[in-house]
């Protein structure tokens, strides 16, 4: 992983990685996944279609590290003491502007998997994974405190929870999930379910 | 209503707007919501397009009958006498064979409805507002049984929960919902978060 690092350094300065994964999300909601294409995240950033395989092997690859570059924060570095600051802290990571933005991007990638499947083990592998691993971490604190017990059925379908909130949220209101939305749905669902006080 | 029912049966019968139906959701299946015209379901069902558009108006409102039509059995008419009974006979309408199929053919209008504005009111009418409306009777009846408190603040994300747990499993777990997940699910989640004990 270091060494991998290193060589991707030498090639690209995290400058201009970022720059790139830029281009990428702007190209993303222009077009979406399926209409967006390597020739044109090459002319959109003025670099060849040579140096983007090398760097990222291909599209499914580029978008996910896209993605996961745009995400602010991160999960496992969120540490409140206690189980429902630590969930809300999660849902502070984002502003309503950043959170409508990605919700929309979220969407149309979501889609994509849907017939795409070297974009849905990309998104597993670095997104859904590491997410899901940080979750856990979160929810073994929440276990050792003694906030959740041990055997709680609920602990299985944290991830489920969260997510679908996020995710209904836009199909079944037509509104974009919000910060208030979130930290509603944490404290008369997520912790209610898991057996713990939102209070 | 009545009237309108009337009218569309002196036009059509009931056996050939299932027939249509049916078509529409396997033209659905083969080549997306995007790609489907009102030519494709004219050929294929051997009508007129005069005729499609007499009797729907245009896609969004076909399409959005026919996934209608597809499911089975309603909501409403579920009344088993406790909430654990309603939501597991409510999973328990479909086989997990029809559910694995509906749940592709939704994540496919889910992702179209994304673009859309005209298919996302159309479902929202004729899909999501009756569901709530069914939902609603369901909950209404636990409360009054007892069984919820009026004032449980997760009663308002009732259905946020249910889609949600059916929604993420595909993309989660890279699996079909199942039965035997939802009843899981249900058990774990949505019930305790409403205060309702699962045993």
């Amino acid at each position: 992983m270091a060494e991998g690092a290193t060589q991707r350094r030498s090639r690209i300065t995290p400058e201009r990685e970022a720059e790139l994964y830029e281009a990428v999300l702007d190209l993303l909601r222009e077009v979406g996944y399926d209409a967006l294409t390597m020739d044109a995240v090459a002319a959109r950033t003025k670099s060849s279609k040579a140096t983007l395989y090398r760097q990222w092997g291909g599209k499914a690859d580029l978008v996910v590290k896209a993605l996961r570059h745009g995400k602010p924060g991160r999960l496992d570095e969120i540490d409140t003491g206690s189980l429902r600051g630590d969930l809300h802290a999660l849902v502070a990571l984002e502003d309503d502007c950043t959170m409508e933005r990605n919700s929309a991007l979220m969407r149309g990638v979501a889609m994509a998997m849907h017939h795409n499947e070297d974009l849905r083990q990309a998104f597993r592998e670095q997104v859904i994974d590491p997410e899901m691993g940080g979750f856990r971490q979160v929810m073994r604190r929440a276990v050792d405190r003694g906030e959740i017990r041990e055997d709680c059925p609920a602990l299985e379908f944290t991830l489920h929870m969260m997510v679908g909130g996020f995710a209904t949220r836009a199909l079944l209101d037509d509104q974009p999930p919000t910060r208030a939305f979130l930290i509603s749905y944490i404290d008369a669902v997520v912790l209610p379910a898991l057996g713990v006080s939102p209070h």
